[in-house]
């Protein structure tokens, strides 16, 4: 089943008995990441429906009030077996929600636990259609579209279309600057990765996901739009911003830290979505693809600055690792 | 007005155009972190209340399609002149929703664009009850009693009377591990500041405010239960973390995280609600009032810090200094 026909059904299932009320975003860490996009595209375009986004564990501890046979959670773990999340799963089902899983992982627990099953593609070679940030904001499309009604559903269809292409250029066109992006800052310890709008959500998943779990350096996402209300007093000649750049309605916070950082600061990245080429999607829609753009191209990054520094991406200490 | 009576003229005059339907919490830097027990609350226990928690530059550019004349928009700046909070207010008023003001600014300009205007308490001196954690919790509380109606409504007003109380003597029983702490922490650049459910947000505030803005020392928040799943793998013997421990049910999720600590990590230091007095409170309740506790004590801790290092709180390079 895709999407569409996912929620069709779930719709029409919820019909009798009041309808859809509320969705719940629900994973762990890089899983997480991928479900910011969707909320903030329920928080900017729906005008009844209700959403959450939890870290599983604080979903299945404290769990809404609103969780019930209203509810429409949406998990997501890439392994599938994220105890946590199955847990979230567990509870959502308990109360009488429909639960929609997605997983790259067809033998995953977490199908135990879920009406609806998406086992995601993964990697290069993928279409970042299929990949689960785009298949979440997706079925938070549909679930508008099918519920409230979304005035640009078919735009972000042609952008669903659009995206991939522009992703396969922007990531050729980043290769060498990946590259000297490495070689220059092979030799940090700690950087803050600056963006806003739909693309916060990335922000803090390159700090959390690529840098610190995967390269063991110290990092912290920051809003562009709070920057300047308490972090860029850190602001100096010696510590490294990475500015994501969206095109859409928060360009403007993110120009404004641009303009800030070029004044006060030495070690800059500016990766700019425009300049990469998205704003050739329907200008309605293509603040909601910047994410899906930022995490490909951070890709090239996080893999140029591991080669640099002879850490692979894979290494662990804990995770895996230890008992925890 | 009291919160009471501002929320019951505001139920009233919005009952003719529907009720109140949406909250927003709209704020910038240490305002904003004062609204994040408020978020926590109502996506906790509103069955139908819809909230939204913005950065106001966000809010101005990229407003919620739901801002209408059935919004209550929370608006708060300590001095009150904040051009993107006046600006949000503005908006706010222009899309037809009640707005509510905070400041400690008599003359803000903030108050011109404010239906109902809030100036709050601030200093050592004030009850934790007239500041504005304390204060936008309770409009954030009132709205859910006077609409949908809220069970442990009795219980959190209890609360109220008895956090001040908590405060003051949990303050006196930091004093000397306060400065304990900044003798042993003095010459470190970079804390990790942990902590979960309605005390997620001062983490975030902790690190923004207290050590970027007003130290210039490097700083990130980590949810307790995001920790396990990407952040910890920076965790080593020279680390240092502030974890701060909830009452309440998302404590396990605390205790997780100190456990882990405990075993790989030497620089931890542990604020712990429970053992500072707070489990007197009502346990329906009390997990809202962490982040009132915890506020109070770390201003002891970052004062201490500050007088160590002999970086002064007030002290800003761009701040109020140059053109941003």
């Amino acid at each position: 089943m895709n999407a569409h026909s996912i929620i069709a059904a779930t719709v029409a299932r919820l019909n009798h008995v009041g309808g859809v009320r509320q969705v719940f975003l629900v994973a762990c860490g890089g899983s997480l990441v991928d479900m910011y996009p969707a909320k903030y595209f329920l928080d900017s375009e729906a005008l009844t429906l209700r959403n959450g986004m939890y870290t599983a564990n604080e979903f299945v501890y404290a769990a809404p009030a609103s969780l019930s046979e209203n509810s429409v959670v949406i998990v997501c773990s890439h392994g599938g077996n994220t105890p946590e999340s199955v847990a979230a799963a567990e509870l959502a089902q308990r109360r009488g929600a429909t639960t929609i899983a997605l997983t790259h992982n067809p033998q995953a627990d977490l199908q135990r636990v879920a009406d609806h099953n998406i086992i995601y593609a993964w990697g290069n070679d993928s279409s970042v259609a299929d990949n689960p940030m785009a298949i979440i904001l997706g079925l938070c499309v549909e679930i508008l579209q099918q519920t409230e009604g979304y005035a640009h559903y078919a735009a972000f269809q042609r952008g669903v279309v659009q995206i991939d292409g522009v992703v396969v250029r922007a990531r050729a066109q980043v290769a060498v600057r990946s590259v000297r992006f490495a070689e220059r800052y092979q030799h940090e310890s700690l950087f803050y990765i600056l963006s806003s709008g739909a693309s916060y959500g990335h922000a803090y998943g390159f700090a959390i996901c690529s840098l610190m779990e995967m390269q063991w350096l110290n990092a912290a996402p920051i809003h562009s739009g709070e920057f300047f209300h308490g972090p860029f007093e850190v602001t100096d000649r010696e510590t490294p911003f990475i500015l994501m750049m969206n095109q859409g309605r928060t360009r403007a916070l993110d120009e404004r830290a641009l303009s800030f950082l070029n004044q006060y600061a030495d070690k800059v990245e500016v990766i700019d979505a425009k300049e990469l080429g998205i704003a050739t999607l329907p200008p309605e829609v293509v603040e909601y693809f910047n994410p899906v753009l930022f995490y490909s191209v951070m890709c090239e990054y996080r893999a140029a600055l591991a080669q640099r520094r002879e850490h692979p991406l894979e290494t662990r200490r804990y995770m895996g690792q230890v008992i925890y």
